[in-house]
This record gives structure tokens, C-alpha cells and sequence, in this order.
């Protein structure tokens, strides 16, 4: 995505907010759809898979034409290493990213509180806020990670690359390719570690839950932490070695 | 979405109109995956989800070129705030929608009848025409209305922004965005009240329920009834203040 | 949505192969969700309102640019009296309508034939041709096709009005709001009788059903066939009528 | 879809990856619904249907602008009987296409191992890889693949026909159609054999699970793996046939 000419801080204030309201509703849809009582209560795997599509495509409304919508250290990583995005430009962007997450998180906190408070399972309760491998295997959940953001870069590389993404006068509507390929990668690839996918997603509402007073609530699991930032930045590398390997070639 | 010249009564029409299509559907939605013996009886979340914002899609469809379909009073007062809107068809506007959705909720009643009439749970029939919360607690419900509603508002506001709601020349395309956003405040945030994030969707079949001699039916629960007039007010007007917080600081 | 100049005897060929494409996709999908030993057993509403939806739109791509893809009697009907598609061709287009519903019951019948031997309800067997009502009560089952075919019909003519279903250069994502409109009328007024809405949906796989020899069958229920025939036309005839007072009024 | 002036290496480059990444998400959804303890378990056939269009769409993403994104030699094939393609690199697409298919299927492999060991049932394994009929009979099995790829291909022919697949500077949005009509493919016409629809999804992953030592596996069931190589190929050539002789009728 390309970016306009934006001032610094506005493209941060962008990166925050679309980050926030993309973290809002996608810890939101875990809290809907596993805590107690909830009215989205058990409907499972497809809305929180089309839902978390749907976040992001809402964060690349608000910051796509500022920023062209991060939203994600590691897309932030990626494109810098592409040389497509300016060095001195990646730790402002990933602060911001941060905070949106964090606030975002902290947000689904006290609008489902009552329904934490109803809910009784420790990782349920984490669930919302970060992601639990199904079958704890560290080096397989990086690989897991690893993949998952691989597909996710090397898709808006080459989406980019055809100048397909925000130039062609799509308006928002250029924003539905990214929000479907987080929609497959979730429904195919994220049964393994919930597919962060994205640092930002994970450390930020982990540390909500590590900070607040959450009635009942168990560990926050930071000995998994590293492997949702690790693997997403290495996923992200990845695919812009191949990305380059192709431009290379040609 | 920016507004064609057209006459001031054709605009009420069409706001009437779209409001009673997007009731009918909506309202709809929830009869046929609640009631007793309908073909869609179980189905859930992801189907309510899906149909509310294809319902709104419907809505924009119809209404969209005449008065930029705003179909909810918290759109049009905070458009009105935001100085998008002219203060005196606001009126006009309101009382359009609400005869529209009362108009929606009475055919939803008189299409379902025989599912009604075999439904015994006196909150399932409520619950097709007005917004019941999942954990009463008006503070909080206050504030999932008012948060679901900001990030509606919020959106919108920023796809008008970049011109990229109507004015892009893709035609019923455009209500593409705005559905898919219904559809993941859905998803994400309709946990807690259900989102009614529209005073005219909750108070006008609410009025239905409790005028017409509905088999079996229990109270209108009126005492919760301000709750999703009041949040999503509030909602927008939070949104419109940090939009306009944005235009100022640039 | 407007026709290219296209000599009658094509224009037929499309009706009927779009029909033909639509009906075999649709009646499919019920047979995949309700025959026994389906891999799509039980996968319920969400999935056949989604697929009736995209086989419209299969069927929209297929013939919309040769005859504005009526695929329905009641739309040519509705078109006709709207003055918007001549009398003349009315009859041919609903007898190719007919002969691609009849084919496509056809086709769906010795796909899934081993499916329909090892099921024994001789409901589920007629429910992939024909549309069987939820509650038998005609007046109020002619109400529900009246009504689902009324908002078919007076959201296409609003859409075709605008200028927005095939004349804006979209080629063929065109046909994704009609798809949509499709949907959302199964989820939220499919409930009662199925949502026939186009009498050759109807009338064409159930003469199927009573003709072949379908081991176990029932009968073919022909004292309802007439309520999604007559309803659909109505409903069309009263969105005809509401579109025409609006056009009189401006 | 129509190609650029690409050299033949990098077609048969775009190809691979493109094929590669459909199967690493299309073999990928299989395993995260159907193998234990997966965090998408028995979300089922709406999450199948929808992933595995999506992942046709994120396989066009890549390749459709370098090959026209064939991605299946029946399409390969079908373009080339049709006149489409130049018969002389029907091999080397072919062949492309095998290794992206072999090798995304041992990407699933390797992402999900862990939920394969923890999986008893052999068939489930070996369904990750490769289509398994609900009810084995040749012939009609064999006709499913038939009719399945006839519908696929018939509407390719026809959205290129009018111009409406990448040529109307849509740009990735142009994949949408595509996407949508393999989702409607799956939900209405894979209950029978599930829908392989594509000799090298089906032969590629297939290699996999008889040449990997997955614990507990079963047999690869080779003697079922000729229908869907035969029957997509037959099915292509049934549309391409019904094409042509639209085109020499006109």
C-alpha cells in the first residue's frame, strides 16, 4: 500500500488508532464468542475467523490512506526490509501499533467484564486476550507462526506489486483482499497456535491481562510470549527473501 | 456519503423506506433463527451477524443515492455535530426511520405469526423485535451501546473521509464496506445487548411488542428501553468528537 | 440491468443455461446438507443461504450480459409491467426459465442419486425439488413468498435505477449485490416456506420429483405448488407498483 | 484471464507458488477442521467451502497477472482445447502445478503434525491430502467430478468471455467471482466425492501421504485417485465443448 505524504505524527496517531479499533474487535469476537453468557456464545471457529478478517479490513479503512495500514510490527519489519518502507520510521510505527493494542485489549476488558466475571476457566479468560497453542511444541508453534505470517506478506507483497491493493481507485473497497486473506489464513492455518500472526496482537492485550486485576484469572504464559513476535518477524523476513529473489531474478 | 439535490419529502421517503427494508430483514433474521419450527430455527450467530449487515446493506441500496442512507438516528445527529448534516432535517429524518422501523417490525410480526404463535418463551418473542441485554447491568449495557456505536460512527466517518463510500463511481458496491462493518460490530461487540446502535431499531418494534395482542407475550421491558436510544447518542457524538479532534490538529 | 442487442433465440439459450446453472447449484446445496451420507450433512442454514445467493450469482454471470438475467418468471413478469422489458418475450423467456429449472432438478437428482437412496424421509427427498412450508397455513405461506419476492424486487429495481447492477463498468462483481440481496432474503424471510420467490425455482424441480421414479418418494405435494408460483408474481406486481408510485410522484 | 508477456520460467515460477499456497490453505482448512485438539475442530463444512475459495482467490492473487492463474491442469487443459493456450506449454504448467500441489500438501504436513499424531482415525488423515468419495461407486463418483468441473470451468469461460475477469482494472477485487463460484462449487456439488475439481489438488497431496511415514496412516487409496484426475479433465472438456458451440452458433 502506498503511503500519501502524511506528517510523522499523524501517521502514528493513525497506526494507533487503526491497531485499536482493529484489536477492539478482534479480541472482541474471542470475548463474544467464548465467555459465559455471552450472546455470540459458542459460535465457534467461522465468526471468529471471518470476524478477525473483518477487524483488520476496519483498521485498513481508518489507516490505509495515512499509513498505508501496518497494523502489524512484522508487515512494518517486512516492508523495510523490502525497502519499501524507511528504517527511522519502524520503531514510531511499532510504539504506536503497541499502544492501539494495548488499549484495544484493555477496552474488550471492561466492556465484557461482567461476562469474565461469569466465566470460571483460566485459559479462557487468557484466550481473549492472547494466544494459547492448542498442543504446547515450541519449535513447532514458531514454525506454525513462521507459515502463517509467510502467506500473509507474500500475498501483500505481490498484491502490492500489481499495484492491486489502495491505487486503482478502489477505494475501500481494496481493503476486502487483505481482510479475506486473514479470513483463509485464520480458517486454515490457525489451528495450531490461534495464529497471531501479528506481535502487536499478542504482547499487546498479554500485558492487559498481565496488568489488570481480572477476577479469577490465572498465569499470563510468558514463557510462550516470544514465540508470537518471534515467528511472525521471521515469517515476515521469509517472504520478502523470496519476494526479493523474484525481483531479483527478473 | 455525500447527498444528491433532491426534494426534502422524496428524502424522508427513502429514509422510511430503507429503515423499513432493513427492519423487516433484520428483525426477520432474528424470528427465523429463534422461533419455533422456522427453517432456520438454531442456526445462530453467524447467520443474525451476517443478515444485520446485509440488511443495512439492503437499506443503502435503497436509500443510499437519495439522503446517503443514514437509517439511524445516532447517524444523523452525528452527522449533524459533525456539520455534515443540516440541523433542520434532522426532525424529519428521525421520525422517518422510526415510522419505518415500526412499519419493519409490525410485517416481521405479521410474516412470522404461526412461529409466534409456537414459540412459548415470552423473552424469544421479544427478542425478534427489541434489543435484551445478556447480563443486566445499565451501566455496562449503557456502555457497549456507546462503544459499539463509536466504532460504527468512527468508521463511516473516515470512509466518507478518504471518498470512499459513494462517491467513487462504484455504484451498490459502495455499501459493500458498511455492511461488512455491521457485520463484525456484530460479531465482536453484540455479545453483551445484542448492538441495537440505533435508537430507531430498538424503540420502533419495541413499540410493535407492545402494542400489538401478541399470543403469550410478556412485558416490553421499557425500563431498559433508553438504553439504546442513549448509547449510541452518545456513541456518535464520541465519535464525531474525536473525528473532529483529527480535523483540528491537522 | 440493461441487455446488449442480442438476437431471441440466444437471449432464450441464456435464460436457460443461467437457470439451468442456478437451479442445479441451489437444489445442490440442499441435497448436500440434508441427504444422508453428505459430506455437507447437517451444515444447516448458514450454508444454504450463502450457496442460494452465489448460485444467483453463478447464474447472473453466466447470462447478465445477454439478458439482464431474469431467471425468474416473476422478475420478467415484474419487468414487463414495470415497462422495462417487452411483452412479447415474456412467454419464451419463462418456458427457457422452466426448461433450465426442470434440467437442473434433473442434474441434482443423478448427482446425488446414491444419497437419495440411503435417505428415507420422504420429506427430505421432496425438500431439494420443491419448497415445503414450515407450518402449512396458505394465506400466510402466500403472504411470506409475497413478501420475500416484494423486497427481491423492489431492491433490484431501485439497484438497476441507480445505474449500479451491470452499466458501471464492474463487469462482473456486478452481480455481488444482487448475490447478497439473495442471502439475506433466505436468512431473514426464508423461515416460513423456504423462499421459493421464483416460480420456476418451484414448479420445475418438483415436476422432476413427480416424475422420476426416486426410490421411496412421497408425493410431490401439488395442493401447495400454486403458493410459490402466484406469490412470487404478486410480490413482484406490488414492488412494480411501489416503484411506479414513485416514479409518478417525482 | 487474460496474460501478460511473461517468460516461460516465470510462468511456470507463478504457477508453483500460486498452486502452493491454494494447497497449503486448502489442504491446510481440511486438517485445522478435522484433526484433534485443533482449535477449528468440527467447525465444518462452511468453514471448508469458504477457506478453499479463498484460497483459489489467494492462489490468483499471486499467479493470475504472470499466468492467468490456472492453478489445475483441467483448466490448463480446457483453455488449450479451447484455443486459449498454446498447447506446447500445457506440460510445463502441468508440471508446475504438481510441485506446488506435492509441496503444499507436505507444508500441511509439517504445520500440523503434532494433530496427526494425536488423530486415530486413518481415513480423517488421509482426507487432509486427498478427496475420499462419501459413498464409493465409480461411475457416479466420476460423474460428481464431471459435473463439478463442468460448472467451474463453463462460468470461467464465460466471466472471461465477457471481459469481467482481470481485464476491467478491477484488480485483485477481480479474483472475487472466482473465488465465490468455487465456494458455491463446494457447497453444492462436494457432498458426493468432495470436490477435488482439480487432477494436481487431488494427485499431489496424495503423493505425499503415501511417500511421508505418517504415523497410524492407512493406505492412499490409489485405486480411487484416476476419478479426480479423469473426471475434472472430462469436465472441462464437457464445458469447453458447450462453448464452443455458443461461440459457432453466433
Amino acid at each position: 500500500m502506498e503511503e500519501l505524504v502524511v506528517p510523522v505524527f499523524l501517521q502514528c496517531f493513525f497506526e494507533f488508532l487503526g491497531t485499536y479499533v482493529m484489536i477492539l474487535l478482534g479480541c472482541g469476537v474471542v470475548a463474544c464468542t467464548t465467555l459465559k453468557f455471552s450472546k455470540g456464545f459458542g459460535s465457534g471457529w467461522v465468526v471468529i475467523t471471518l470476524a478477525w478478517g473483518l477487524a483488520v479490513m476496519c483498521g485498513v479503512f481508518i489507516a490505509g490512506p495515512y499509513t498505508g495500514a501496518h497494523l502489524n510490527p512484522a508487515v512494518t519489519i517486512g516492508l523495510a526490509m523490502a525497502g519499501k518502507f524507511q528504517w527511522g520510521m519502524v520503531v514510531p510505527y511499532i510504539i504506536s501499533q503497541m499502544i492501539g493494542a494495548f488499549l484495544g485489549g484493555l477496552t474488550v476488558y471492561y466492556f465484557y467484564k461482567d461476562h469474565f466475571d461469569a466465566t470460571e476457566d483460566k485459559d479462557t479468560k487468557l484466550g481473549v486476550f492472547a494466544t494459547i497453542p492448542a498442543i504446547k511444541n515450541l519449535k513447532r508453534n514458531l514454525l506454525s507462526e513462521v507459515i502463517g505470517t509467510f502467506v500473509l506478506i507474500l500475498v501483500i507483497l505481490f498484491l502490492a506489486e500489481d499495484g492491486n491493493v489502495s491505487q486503482v481507485g478502489l477505494g475501500s473497497i481494496g481493503a476486502l483482499p487483505v481482510a479475506l486473506l486473514v479470513v483463509v489464513i485464520g480458517m486454515a492455518l490457525g489451528g495450531t497456535t490461534g495464529y497471531a500472526i501479528n506481535p502487536a496482537r499478542d504482547l499487546g492485550p498479554r500485558l492487559v491481562h498481565a496488568l489488570l486485576p481480572i477476577k479469577g484469572k490465572g498465569g499470563s504464559q510468558w514463557k510462550y510470549a516470544w514465540v508470537p513476535i518471534v515467528g511472525p518477524i521471521l515469517g515476515a523476513a521469509f517472504a520478502v527473501l523470496v519476494f526479493w529473489l523474484y525481483k531479483t531474478w527478473c
